[in-house]
């Protein structure tokens, strides 16, 4: 039988930007290397490649005496397919004993060469959207330590920046903390997790429980969190996230000018007050004492004035303190959880 | 691209028994024959078998004569294993080109001689705990016709009873209904449906409105419910379940002396006023007229007059018809629906 486990990732990385020119296909890279510089070893670009990471050039052969474990391919190319050209560095750093990270649509062993190369070396095929076999079903049993889940009025409303920045804030604040991936770029920068939304839908809680297990009492995983209690495509996999991450807080995640669930513009978006009301009416079935500890607001489509006036007005109705984690960071969201969690 | 579709299974059935002595492992055939007699053709018994349906005895030759289309195996024996001996007449069935239907844990594509025969022949394999390919996410879009969903305090609680009673009694009451399957066997006595907990979780909301797709407006889809949003193992099934299914009219299904979640006793059960509550809450975001329509209750734990107390406060408490299926049928249930719908 399979080991239970997360996805896990060997860092540093050698990430492969290869010969892209434009920037907006890179993403996963530049949050790499923005969010996480110290998982990465360097850069591998090809000739005629237009972006530069800010991080060291390496040949697959300078990051393995660098230390680097694994290949990370660092873009999402139109069609998610890799350029022909790309797959003679792949399968190198796979026969020198370098794991192949990928977040693509394909997967790494449909590729015979890199399969055999890999086989060979004894390096691993990571598809990060592929959850781990043998995921086990919820138990609902209490775990030791404290986790805030990121909950949303929408999908991609900021739940994993808000996770990473909560996570930032609270270590610079002391506080010993654990950003917890839920979604493959998470993965890429957690170095470990499981794509929740991937998962078998009989696993959905027993898959949040892996995530965040038992830890110290003075702990806290930043869990990132997926979807919506309120969006008709992918509430399911929401309500089985914050059944198995039993957060004692949630941060709710939002946007101030989005009037509609976006590419479900039939269902308006829930206000602040019934999102936080649900989250908190069904947290409370694996945690009596949940409660909400912040909003995550992206106000970047308002002038400051109103910007203020938004956040100031949502954190009077609210009785939460809100912020722009772009803007404001987190620290407001940070002092909340050390008084109201000291008590 | 593979064609969207359910699970799809052709009736008659030949039930295969094989040599079995104990009833407790042949539900999944005593349950077809006792629901859906319609759908069989007969039964495959062999030398020493101590169980009869009570339908006819056939061998593979005889049901193919009597127009038999699927050899579907009958049985759950212990260790879910098919015995060695059988697998000559299943191989028969599927080279004569019978399809056969199975709900066991392992893929009957994995046992060669029979695939190979399958191949040869032009029949399917056809494993009902896997759900078709390329399901779509929810869209959450108005359908036609009306539905209604088994909700439950629990799992194992009578969902799918309650859904097969209530179809029956519509249809009796001379109003046009199908019952829908969201489990294996329920899929078995359906002829279609999809195993919604096997789905993964992105597409749980999509598969659940592929099971009741638009319909004529005085139709009703009467959905079998899995999970409870009270499980914390399985909640996220049953939200998705709820959205996606967009119902008019729910039925909550509970157990009259259960007091906690079976097999998660640290768990206690949530009442009925609380989990209504919850269902017609998260519900009405797809369909702001969502309402319970009656309650299904096992009273089979209790004696005549305690049983009739039990329903008659329940019923006084909840505004809405409570009946044991078993013991009282859901006329009373079907009455309500007609007159709440009529007007």
């Amino acid at each position: 039988m399979t080991k239970l486990t997360t996805v896990q990732l060997k860092a540093p990385y050698l990430i492969l930007i290869g010969d892209l020119t434009d920037p907006t296909y890179a993403k996963t890279g530049f949050g790499i290397v923005d969010w996480r510089p110290d998982l990465v070893a360097g850069q591998l670009r090809f000739a005629g490649c237009g972006i530069d990471m800010g991080v060291p050039d390496m040949s697959v052969a300078e990051a393995l005496k660098a230390g680097a474990k694994s290949l990370l391919i660092g873009v999402a190319p139109i069609g998610g397919v890799v350029p022909e050209s790309w797959w003679a560095s792949i399968e190198e750093a796979a026969g020198a004993g370098m794991d192949i990270i990928c977040g693509l649509h394909f997967k790494l062993a449909d590729f015979p060469a890199v399969a055999a190369a890999a086989k060979a070396s004894g390096a691993c095929l990571i598809d990060v959207r592929t959850p781990p076999a043998d995921l086990p079903v919820g138990t609902g049993i209490k775990r030791s330590g404290k986790r805030v889940l990121m909950v949303g009025t929408d999908c991609a409303i900021g739940k994993k920046y808000s996770a990473l920045a909560l996570d930032n804030a609270m270590r610079e604040a002391g506080m010993n903390s654990t950003f917890r991936a839920t979604g493959q770029t998470g993965i890429m920068l957690a170095g470990e997790g499981i794509p929740i939304d991937a998962v078998v839908a009989d696993f959905i809680s027993g898959a949040a429980e892996m995530i965040s297990p038992d830890n110290d009492e003075d702990h806290w995983d930043v869990i990132e969190g997926q979807g919506s209690l309120f969006h008709p495509g992918y509430s399911g996999v929401s309500l089985g996230l914050l059944h198995g991450s039993q957060p004692d807080a949630i941060v709710l995640c939002h946007d101030a000018t989005r009037l509609s669930i976006a590419g479900w513009e039939h269902y308006l978006l829930p206000s602040v007050a019934e999102c936080i009301e649900l989250h908190i009416q069904t947290g409370q079935r694996v945690n009596p004492a949940i409660r909400c500890v912040g909003i995550s607001v992206n106000t970047s489509a308002l002038q400051e004035q109103d910007r203020r006036q938004y956040l100031d007005d949502l954190s009077e109705q609210t009785g939460v303190p809100c912020v722009d984690p772009m803007i404001d960071g987190c620290a407001a969201i940070v002092e909340y959880i050390q008084s109201t969690f000291s008590e």
